[in-house]
């Protein structure tokens, strides 16, 4: 490490620019490009010396982007811009989990080149190496634009928040899913009409699966876990489940009990290890991250000296996210530096993960049953065998005609995960039910 | 600089440990001391070098603390902290805007300690000459204590949105004045029960003038706008209001016209200047600031990249403040610089202050009249005279004898601070006027 930090503060001192590459000129590289052709004078100032760039790197050169003119070097392989000598860090905006992205940052911080990166899912599986690489040589590894956009969330955690053990961090990690919830609880449409609109509007990807399935949340997630906790990054051990299910009935039932329903990403310290779980949740309407709505993101943690703490603001879009990627380089321009993960990569403990079979919760259960006398004994039978005790039981309104549909939803008192899956597959089996039953999960934050 | 950063970058990576002396061992040093103990292991690994307390001053060497054990020197007057070469860093927490506090920060800057401080009185005073001082000798100067308690806002303001100019900063910074309103709402009691019993409590001094004049909420207002805006601390700048004048009559009206009553402190560029005021306010009930109760502070910014972000958390106690106080000796340990204020101490601008007589805000206005014909013609000709229109006018309920008062409130259009002023120095004269005309400033927020 001596000799890099030694040049960076040499350099640092002489005022010197630190040189930029860029690799990926979509929405977000357009905006870093701009950025800092646009405050150029005020970053100078505040970094003490200038960030410039110097090379770029993206798949059409002909492609009009409507671009600050800049005297950059081009690259049609994003990986030689790890090669070029005058540049001093990478700035990764191509994406993906493998691929270009990773030789890329792979081979930048092999050659003790900085890397500045927003992709969550390369870091979801591959942090912690690449914390190590960048240990390994000296070179500085940072991704504040990887999570919740805007907000310097991972600052936070790493630095604001050094003095803490922290016992829980959960967020709504996902604009797009927390959009749609929004809309679906504003305006009572299901959910595939508002995931039609959000593709419309560009809110929603043509295939929507990274985010309404929830891995884009656990991709962040799994970062933020490693971050918060000072362990390896294990994407694996994430349980995750999307909003596709969430329907109109359920977010109508949450307004009436004082719920509202979030698609959160929670990690937690258990007695069994660390949880981390991304799934629909209902959440108190009394609690703030109950009001953080449309494509805001917002993330709480608790620490055991500052109590709990909330950050809220854009987690994506192109100036947010480029405001997120400048911060990182700014850092590296005044030589701020640090563990990547926040403690050093070697030390990093494997993550002993939670069964989320034994997360013991409140359930919100939902069924489409036929009208029919018994339906209920039999529910309750069943779950009166695994242990589970109901809270409250609604039967929305008699079906119009006999041995038609009607919802069914109840809330339980606190259960066990394993008990309460068991006995929906029994529940599933009844010959009464009209679809699988649904569960969402009621947090007390 | 570049002695003292070679000096401390040599330091870090031997791994030395970097001694602290801790100037004041009331509720926030025991604090400190206490966090540093409990937390020795994960700091060290997470800062890459021990923290390590060497020396302590207090004024009772032999009053009972409950301190962990420690083998620190003992120093009856604080300056010698600043003179003891085994000294790295001071954390002043000694307060007052001058006295020992000032002497101790200045002294400890000049000879090349790091200091850190809570001490928001000094910095809304002095900050930019201790800036100044710290920079002349390498040394850093750190105060994420000074604001919003536990919230890590300085550091996300000067690092984490380092690429944005600030457009706007505004918060709840005073806790005990965010208690007495939250606990009035919700009681409907007076604001003088609700202090006596906050002071009970010990959530408010025996002389609580500081907090609920406001004049704690401009110090820290008076820090935030200098490193949001990278200007020269100007505290006189600052229009500042407190909560005595704030009535249940009040609360009861902004709760149904869809307010609620908070103390914002308040920094805004503008047109004619930057804006600082603290003063009491009514903000809509569906921001999510409105919802920030009891001894929660929160900050909220809006950058021209990232958009708004909100930061809340708690805002003072022993351990919040202890974990402010400790990340930044954890920063100062890693290596991590940086300027102060965000920017050079030398180029920092001064403050182009806006006047407060020509803000342009919407007004609630409470007047106390007794209850005879013609008054209300009286008011609106007065008002119409300085240009304001009225949007509503509640007159509460009737007096049960004649002449007896009556509450009158009402809510202005877009007025400027001026006229609404004159206008109320006339209305204070009618005859029929029973109080002082109140005036609380309606915030879009």
């Amino acid at each position: 490490m001596a000799r890099a930090v030694k040049a960076k503060v040499a350099a640092a001192m002489k005022g010197n620019p630190i040189r930029v590459g860029i690799a990926g000129l979509g929405v977000v590289g357009a905006g870093v490009v701009r950025l800092l052709h646009e405050q150029a004078a005020m970053l100078s100032a505040r970094s003490g010396r200038p960030i410039q760039v110097v090379a770029v790197s993206a798949r059409d050169k002909r492609k009009k982007r409507g671009l600050p003119k800049g005297d950059w070097r081009w690259y049609d392989n994003a990986v030689q811009l790890a090669n070029d000598p005058e540049v001093d860090v990478v700035v990764e905006l191509i994406g993906g989990s493998g691929g270009v992205a990773k030789e890329l940052c792979e081979t930048a911080l092999r050659n003790g080149k900085g890397v500045v990166t927003a992709n969550k899912a390369l870091l979801a599986l591959h942090g912690d190496k690449l914390a190590l690489a960048a240990e390994q040589s000296g070179a500085p590894l940072a991704f504040e634009a990887a999570v919740a956009g805007g907000i310097p969330i991972l600052k936070a955690l790493r630095e604001g928040l050094a003095g803490n053990n922290i016992k829980r961090v959960h967020g709504i990690l996902n604009g797009t899913c927390n959009y749609i919830l929004t809309e679906m609880r504003e305006t009572g449409r299901d959910f595939g009409d508002v995931l039609n609109e959000a593709q419309r509007l560009g809110y929603a990807e043509a295939d929507p699966s990274f985010d309404v399935d929830g891995i884009d949340a656990a991709h962040k997630l799994t970062v933020l876990t490693a971050l918060a906790f000072n362990t390896k990054v294990d994407f694996k051990a994430v349980h995750v489940e999307g909003i596709r299910h969430v329907s109109a009935v359920d977010i109508a039932f949450a307004r009436e009990f004082g719920y509202r329903i979030k698609l959160l990403a929670i990690a937690r310290r258990t007695p069994r290890g660390i949880e981390q779980r991304v799934h629909p949740c209902m959440v108190p309407v009394n609690t703030p991250i109950a009001h953080v709505d449309g494509v805001f993101n917002a993330v709480a943690a608790e620490g055991d000296f500052v109590g709990p703490v909330m950050f809220e603001g854009r987690g994506a879009g192109q100036n947010p996210t480029a405001s997120a990627v400048v911060a990182d380089l700014a850092d590296i321009a005044a030589g701020r530096g640090g563990f990547a993960f926040g403690a050093p990569a070697a030390k990093l403990g494997k993550l002993k993960a939670a069964a989320m079979a034994d997360h013991v919760g409140r359930y919100y259960i939902r069924l489409l049953v036929k009208d029919q006398p018994g339906v209920l004994a039999d529910v309750s039978a069943i779950l009166r065998d695994h242990k589970i005790s109901i809270e409250s039981l609604v039967q929305r309104g008699r079906a119009e005609a006999a041995n038609t549909p009607v919802p069914v939803l109840l809330i339980s008192h606190e259960a066990r995960e394993a008990d309460m899956a068991r006995a929906l597959q029994r529940i599933a089996r009844l010959r009464s039910m009209q679809e699988p039953p649904r569960l969402i999960r009621i947090e007390a934050l």
